[in-house]
């Protein structure tokens, strides 16, 4: 279950947290309803287009950063494994962000912990950034508001803007102050469940950061960035109407129109597998018997099935007898990234 | 192996062919390197982009024409088995026109015979509507050049424009009179192999005539006909070439960005299925091996693999390991649409 968040208990945290410099964050992977796919600006990550996302309130990172003097350079630890190379430069480039804006030089020992597969199409980069912008910006003693951090996080990874704000989240273009996400709807809004069919856990080939900057290759990108907003206005209209019904065919478009745009930048991007199309057939088929189910696909093979909850066992069942699939995950709509220590 | 064509045999047969009311024609199917999809007009058929393509030599169908002022109806027989609705309905369609042209009124009984699997994305209806207008152009006692016989047999299908000239052949847009198809290089030019890998030759559900009037739902077709002009001039430029590692990347993005628009049309048109992609991934990592062969899909799940015909066997032996692959024909370049008999 998803509990509130408690400002009260956010302020305390974050006190204790300026004052020993360090602080452990919690936030959530997305699931993107209208997703992010292409920068205006790859550096400051400013999207072509507006997403749309739901917080999946059963996955989650918990990071610790502690800044520390004695430190010569910042140490990354993910999943209990010691981290170099173009991950920890991410996170230190990210740190460098928040001691620049908090007059701060120590390093930082950053440690980081999921609870689900990493680079596979859930958004791991999504909530491991804005865990990471809650926990530094803490323990570096800045009192960020929701939109600054969202703003933050949005510099470590586009998606992770909209894992700061709880439940069911807007981000929209702008500029560098105001490209920020943040809720259109708490999770209590509405209980859709995300079904996570992992046909694939294996590290994907290309990160979605290197597949942002290739989407302006395809010649499909223009034309998906103009129907993005279209989308995204009947998406947000379906979600506050809370009408599978309505929203269910535009993230199965919108999902498609995105992978098209992969499949044909130059050099091309496939995310999908045989075991991606099984499941995209099996919704087809179920949708046809009668089950209000529908497909969205992240930047990886795996294939979220939405649904209200009173029909998940029955998608559940039978897509764990589908070739193919290794593994399944559950999640109804979380809350925002926050600070737990 | 192909026949080349004979211009005095032809005449022969057409005289005698108007003589007796009867005439037999032979027509290949195509594959598409640059697609056609979607109509500037759906009665006329005229295409909103041009399109290229290979005949395939080695399918065929057979068609014969008898008119019979003794038939009430006209008489439709496809594989041997007697054929009503709307397959006959379009054939009668396409009898009109020939009938109006030679100021004719008889029925005709006609019988088609394929070497290939019907309505499986192997261009069935291409070869039939080339042989149809063949024979019954020559029964008739017409006596049409290529291009009247391309643009008679583009307004039965659309596709079946370029099964009538002989070997590679581009498909202009243009009015009803000048949206004709024509051989750029005749088979011999180049030495291309077809390995049409079949993962399902169930007939399919929404055939391509459908499907052409959905293609103006989608927000990518806008984006795939303006594309298609580039596409289409690089990739004659790169068959006349004879340059496999230029025309290879082309024909992947095309049929990709086709299927693109069929899967985000409103409502979507899903042709591929989970061997399909199995194919897909296969031909990637092939290439990665250092095999060149490249994928092209028309509108069917089934995977067409493009290659010099020196790499074909080592293809051919790892195709057919693939799951979910139930046949393999293979084809070089084709001939003309010609009269048999």
């Amino acid at each position: 279950m998803h509990n509130p968040f408690d400002f009260d208990k956010q302020t305390q945290l974050r006190e204790l947290a300026a004052r020993e410099g360090q602080a452990t964050a919690q936030a959530h992977p997305n699931i993107a309803f209208i997703k992010y796919w292409g920068n205006q600006d790859d550096r400051l990550r400013l999207p072509v287009n507006p997403s749309l996302s739901m917080n999946l309130g059963n996955l989650h990172t918990l990071t610790t950063v502690i800044f520390d003097s004695n430190l010569s350079n910042d140490e990354l630890v993910i999943n209990e494994t010691m981290t170099t190379g173009a991950a920890l430069a991410r996170v230190t480039a990210h740190l460098d962000l928040v001691r620049q804006q908090a007059n701060l030089f120590s390093a930082a020992w950053v440690e980081s912990v999921g609870n689900f597969p990493v680079g596979s199409g859930i958004a791991s980069s999504a909530a491991a950034f804005a865990a990471l912008s809650v926990a530094s910006a803490a323990a570096a003693g800045l009192n960020l508001d929701e939109s600054s951090l969202s703003r933050l996080a949005r510099r470590g990874s586009g998606s992770a803007s909209r894992s700061v704000p709880a439940g069911y989240v807007e981000w929209g273009m702008g500029d560098d102050e105001n490209s920020v996400a943040r809720s259109i709807a708490m999770p209590e809004y509405w209980d859709l469940l995300d079904i996570i069919v992992v046909v694939n856990h294996e590290h994907k080939v290309v990160g979605s950061s290197q597949g942002h900057t290739l989407a302006q290759t395809s010649s499909l990108q223009a034309a998906r960035v103009a129907g993005a907003v279209e989308r995204f206005e009947q998406c947000r209209e379906a979600l506050l109407a809370r009408d599978l019904s309505k929203l269910g065919p535009i993230i199965e478009e919108d999902a498609v129109i995105m992978h098209a745009v992969m499949m044909s930048s130059r050099p091309p991007l496939y995310y999908w597998n045989s075991a991606t199309m099984t499941v995209i057939q099996a919704t087809h088929e179920w949708r046809n018997q009668g089950l209000q189910v529908y497909f969205t696909i992240d930047a990886g093979p795996n294939v979220h099935l939405i649904c209200e909850a009173q029909n998940a066992e029955s998608i559940v069942v039978q897509a764990r007898q589908l070739p193919g699939v290794e593994a399944i995950f559950l999640s109804g709509p979380g809350g925002a990234a926050r600070l737990v220590s």
